[in-house]
């Protein structure tokens, strides 16, 4: 099998999928030129500042790309395949980053010429936040990211586009766009919907000035992008409408329980949903071995930096550091994550700084 | 009216409630003296050092307590009572930190003796972790903490504990059982209920690895205590019912418009979900006003040390930190929030020491 690098990269939308994408593949793989655009012009020169981008990617470039990743919303993918058709050359590889692969893989298929190979892709990362700004260079760090190719995709591009999302720091996770497309309903769209629904049931401001901690993030989601989701949802009806029905049958199963009061039924529902929980992957791989340390330090300018330094200069380094709460201007509270066999050292440097400090399991 | 002070106040139940009960009323009002007891006895020694508590509470201090909270779970809350009861004297306050309020203030009615004045108590603030190890001294900061009075209260008895929950820095929210009940069913039951169904509608490790910050953070609290749950939602009943009878209505009200492809009404309803998320307070009013940086910096020991003494040096608080991905042994990406005026500064900074990077809009 003959391995085909690729020398360059074209990314076509640079919106916080698209430009974390160009600052990911700039960052893991300096060998490849990787130009970018986006139908807002305006973006050009913050996208060069940012380093999303080594230029801005100019029609006449087209030809040149060996890859080219769509990272356009859905609705807006047909237009945007036709504006670069003229210009594709044989050769060249086509990506996408959509949300719903069924669809996708249809219009890559009808529009493409022979020659130009296809496969779909969907990064499972994301942000509520939207745009240019919002972009994070790794993003991708342990996320999963579903490729989708073609039956005529020849095995060696299937593997140098495998091989860039692995450099990227993703899991590569190849299945068919219908699997695909029934798993985002279940593990992406449904939430999404349920996260809306749940700020409906809510009655009046009172309601909302009562969110704590649970509710807030249960809802984040809700406040993303109208009309990127409408049509994610649209594109991918049938299979959302049968993940919706189940999840309808699921919460009968808890009224039932209640209404009967139920109350080994009620705990069985509980526990089995508690468990699976407990069994969800955490997101950073490197955090699968940590321990918590949770600190009181004096919310003062420094204060943060004197806790960082003494650790660093201990050796210990820190995977996670979380302000849990604070109070302006006075004390607070913070979690550092660090390996476990350095958090006997971490905490009695912090006891040693007078800082009441405890360990806290995950 | 006069004002009531408490001198001493004896927690019961040394759980993560109780626990950052005991810590925040011992930082806010060092004048008070915070006696504490668990059934556990084993805790003892784990709570004094970590300052939860100055003392452990014993029977014959009981008649000493100004101030008494229960913050077992609601099963147990009859026989404490029962248990506390001989050792009462007259003009001692009873509080609560329970769920729901009409049981237990039903439960204080029927069992407490005339002079023994009692007032229902939610602190709406909490954690999926529970234990003593969990407490939090900052745990109540700007959280909502909702104040059943019984309607023989004194208006004195009242004002007092408004006054101990306001210098622990929650708001206080005066309100009857059944308005808090109905309440907590929209904003705290309904959410943690469909938590659960989320993890039940998912079919299998397979989405278990895939799933993404959204779902991750929409189910979270499914991995709560269950027993403490499954009694909560069986005390709340009714109210629990009523609002997921009202949550089916919204889910049949997106099913009805995706199954018929209506994309404005399916945009209505998601803009409207929206809409009232971006009306959510943040959780800590100090970050209402905020400007926050994204910067690469190498994830090694010290580097986080460097950041923050940088900005600490040049007088810029850090009201928040996160460290948003990281490849280990490798760079890794922060966010850090500061007040906006100090936000050009610290990014001077940061850009002077070679790091990469910018200011987002919250």
């Amino acid at each position: 099998m003959t391995r085909q690098a690729f020398h360059t990269a074209g990314i076509v939308g640079l919106g916080v999928i698209g430009a974390s994408l160009g600052m990911a593949i700039k960052n893991s793989c300096p060998d490849i030129r990787v130009w970018g655009k986006d139908k807002d012009e305006s973006m050009r020169s913050q996208a060069l500042e940012m380093g999303v981008i080594d230029d801005w990617l100019d029609p006449e470039q087209l030809a040149d790309c060996d890859l080219l990743i769509l990272c356009t919303p859905l609705e807006f993918m047909q237009d945007v395949l036709e504006d670069l058709l003229p210009q594709l050359r044989p050769g060249t590889v086509i990506s996408d980053v959509g949300s719903v692969k069924g669809p996708v893989m249809k219009l890559f298929r009808d529009m493409l010429p022979g020659g130009i190979h296809y496969i779909g892709g969907h990064p499972l990362a994301g942000s509520e936040k939207g745009g240019l700004l919002a972009a994070d260079a790794f993003l991708f760090e342990n996320a999963a990211y579903v490729l989708t190719p073609s039956d005529s995709c020849p095995h060696e591009v299937l593997a140098s586009l495998s091989e860039l999302i692995k450099a990227i720091g993703a899991r590569v996770v190849i299945m068919s766009p219908r699997e695909h497309d029934d798993l985002v309903a279940r593990v992406s769209h449904v939430p999404h919907l349920i996260a809306s629904v749940l700020m409906h049931q809510l009655q009046d401001e009172g309601d909302l000035s009562m969110a704590g901690g649970g509710l807030r993030d249960m809802t984040r989601i809700a406040a993303s992008d109208v009309s990127l989701w409408t049509n994610i949802l649209l594109f991918n009806q049938p299979a959302v409408l049968e993940a919706l029905h189940n999840t309808q049958q699921h919460l009968e199963s808890f009224i039932r329980a209640l209404k009967q009061q139920d109350k080994e039924e009620l705990t069985f529902l509980l526990e089995q949903a508690g468990e699976r929980r407990r069994q969800m992957p955490r997101s950073r791989a490197c955090l699968d071995d940590a321990a918590d340390l949770v600190a009181i330090i004096p919310d003062r300018p420094g204060t943060l930096g004197l806790v960082t330094t003494i650790l660093g200069e201990a050796g210990i380094n820190i995977h996670d550091i979380q302000i849990m709460s604070v109070r302006d201007e006075d004390e607070g509270t913070i979690r550092i994550t660090v390996a476990p066999e350095q958090a006997p050292k971490a905490l009695l440097l912090l006891k040693s700084q007078g800082i009441t400090a405890w360990a806290r399991m995950i």
